[in-house]
């Protein structure tokens, strides 16, 4: 079987290498030789540590008969999504770990795909095989919910925040300095590439056809000290959480820092370490861990999707389940999710600030399930609370009606809680 | 696809009501029903809570031409080995979750089925789905090693120990209570349900056809007080490990109570779930979490398997790798296992003493990384070290030259040392 490799970047160049190293233990569980034929790059100057003929002409590469499965490899999202629909038409199969490419254009490609493999173990949580678990191990469940830890920027640095006290911007240095993070961090910190990986999951488990714009999604910019200090106070730890929940018919999809219970498994995923916690209704909860980026983990992935295609010869039998139950399942709105929340409050210390936060929070329905005021200079104090599990339209309205009182010197802070 | 359930007990049962209540998912998953259509039983008048056709008439589900597959859930070795011997030779497929006789027979029934299908991801930790990570997500990768908490009485049992401080017979009589230990608990509590599953995992990823007796296999029940205090204060968890590693051309298969750094991952599966890590060379370490046992927990992994028979028609293409990469690999023999050790010896407090111990040691290579001594009594004491990395027969050869010489009042205790 001979593949195209649209890419020879980090991943790529791991994809190239791992077939050559790991030959022969590939070839004897593909059943047949997986030859990476050639490559494709942007820039045939540039020194590669690869033994692969490159070209920088994709058509070439597309229209070539010899080849039977084209690996994308080269990130972005429109072009791969015209190559990767060439490619389909022409009857190749597709392996990619594009997980934007994915978050906007999935439907369409499987849909052109038909009965030919279109496969992405590598765009979810990079070297954990969690579509794999999702589409063949739990196939008997209902999945109740998943809830990942899936970008190793954020984590690395919440970890860090935690364990050490570091602060945010000091941290995010780090991270730029190590390579975890990009010169340009909101794609990672602000949430989106969770996101991304996060609206995958949804399609797989429930059929969701969601965009990113359709879904909650909140980045980890605005964790301060005093949340950190809340956490600890209470056994709480605080991971950026990827959630899709199914709660009736609808489907909860969303992305935000949360604080965990420390005793759960899934708080106990650190530093730039990834992992899918998943609970279906009959095996109850199960967890996957692992690397979730890097060249040689994500490869890893991207190659048991050309195994498995060498194998089967054709692609899974599903993106997810388009109508999994004959159910009419829908997104559910960002107003009516329900969830605990904590919140933080910058107070002046006067007679009545604590009783009005508590009036306006009462009149949503919201009620206190625990409570700490911390002094923070001569005249201003934090209030920091959880609430027990209330509506977010609630807690949205309460935030601005209380900001807009008056009652707070600066805009209050909110974290949801997951347990 | 019409199945029939040989057993029709804890897991049985959860098999034929989970194909009902879950009957609209998974049809849409298998891509036809799957339906239940008789259960064998030995006792007709026993009250059930399933709604199957029930016979205790083997053979006539076994020659009945209408059934696809059989699951065998009756437990047991010989009897169940001839069953599904006759069903794979009527081409039915087969599924079970006996790992007592894979444990044994593994490689004569998978030679039997050929391309039948015969699946067993039920046998090796319950609902997880680990045989599915092997096989099919991490093939791009040689298995470096493989390291379970596989049996949840164990790991349930150290849980409280170390948690609690609860001794052994306590928690021993508290678990069988609990219905999480047998009345005869040997099965458990030796480390041979452990080590059956263990051998699946050696065929999966190594290809080693070794039967229980060719392994190392302990138990937990010399565990102690002294023991775990050491494990506490040198940041320690202690657990139950199945340990699969490649070593070399040689595989180490062996399970015992191990003492692991509380930063592992796998440190931190408590109570009674189970955990398997597993390291790949190109993936590095993921980890896998979940019931390990339970009615319904290890019903969703043979329900898995059904649907994967659906859904390709026939079998995986391996049991394991046979010769896996051309590679003469062969068993490691107990005596060459390489680890690090945590030793307890109990000794009267007079001059000499630790240093005929240190010097026993010495002899055979044997270095001491950590030691403390604890006054036990006022004229014994205990002295608990760890070593550096020795040889296993060294190791046994210094601790019956040491019990020989007459310099401890009770037998040396061990436990190895996975870091
Ligand atoms: N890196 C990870 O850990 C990781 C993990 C999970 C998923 N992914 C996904 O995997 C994909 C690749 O990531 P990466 O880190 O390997 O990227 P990368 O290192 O930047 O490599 C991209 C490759 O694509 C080539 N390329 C880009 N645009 C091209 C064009 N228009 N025509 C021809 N070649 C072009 C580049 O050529 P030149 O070499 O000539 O510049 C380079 O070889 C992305 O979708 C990413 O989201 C990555
Ligand atoms: N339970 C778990 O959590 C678990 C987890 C993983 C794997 N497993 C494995 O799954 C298998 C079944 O376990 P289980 O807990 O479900 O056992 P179980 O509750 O004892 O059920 C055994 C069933 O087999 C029937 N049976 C036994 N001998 C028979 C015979 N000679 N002829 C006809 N029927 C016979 C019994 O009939 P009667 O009902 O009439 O007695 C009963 O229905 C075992 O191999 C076990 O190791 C179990």
């Amino acid at each position: 079987m001979r593949i195209g490799i649209i890419g020879v970047g980090t991943v790529g160049a791991s994809v190239a290498n791992i077939l050559r190293d790991n030959k022969n233990v590939i070839t004897a569980r593909a059943g047949c030789e997986i030859i990476p034929a050639i490559g494709v790059v942007s820039n045939l100057n540039k020194k590669r540590d690869v033994e692969i003929e490159l070209t920088d002409d994709v058509e070439k590469v597309l229209n070539d008969e010899s080849i039977d499965v084209i690996v994308e490899l080269m990130g972005g999202i429109e072009k791969p999504y015209e190559i990767i629909k060439k490619a389909l038409k022409n009857g190749k199969a597709v392996v990619t770990a594009n997980k934007a490419l994915l978050a906007y254009h999935r439907y369409e490609l499987q849909e052109i795909a038909g009965d030919t493999a279109f496969e992405y173990e590598a765009a979810v949580a990079g070297g954990i095989p969690i579509i794999n678990a999702l589409r063949d191990g739990l196939t008997a469940n209902h999945i109740e919910s998943i809830r990942g830890i899936m970008n190793g920027t954020c984590n690395y640095m919440l970890t860090k925040m935690i364990n050490e006290g570091v602060d945010y911007e000091t941290i995010l240095k780090e991270a730029q300095e190590l390579g975890y993070a990009e010169a340009d961090p909101t794609f990672d910190v602000g949430g989106f590439d969770a996101a991304h990986k996060l609206l995958i999951l949804g399609s797989i488990a429930y059929g969701i056809d969601a965009k990113p714009e359709d879904i909650l999604i909140e980045g980890i910019q605005n964790i301060s000290h005093e949340d950190i200090d809340f956490a600890n106070e209470f056994n709480y730890s605080i991971k950026l959480l990827t959630i899709a929940k199914k709660v009736g018919k609808e489907i909860e999809l969303r992305v935000h820092p949360s604080l965990i219970p420390t005793t759960e498994m899934i708080s106990k995923v650190d530093g730039v370490m990834n992992g899918v916690s998943v609970v279906g209704d009959k095996v109850g909860e199960t967890m996957y861990y692992g690397a979730g980026a890097g060249g040689d983990a994500t490869a890893s992935a991207v190659i048991a999707n050309i195994i498995d295609i060498a194998r089967r010869g054709k692609g899974s039998p599903m993106l997810g389940f388009e109508k999994p139950h004959g159910e009419d399942i829908r997104l559910m709105s960002k107003d009516d999710i329900r969830t605990k929340y904590y919140l933080r409050f910058r107070v002046e210390d006067k007679a009545g600030v604590l009783a009005k936060i508590a009036t306006i929070l009462g009149e949503r329905n919201i009620s206190i399930e625990k409570m700490i005021q911390k002094p923070l200079n001569r005249t201003c104090s934090h209030i920091l609370l959880s609430t027990h599990t209330s509506v977010e339209k609630d807690i949205i309205e309460a935030l601005k009606t209380i900001e807009e009182a008056g009652v707070v010197t600066a805009k209050p802070a909110m974290i949801r809680i997951e347990d």
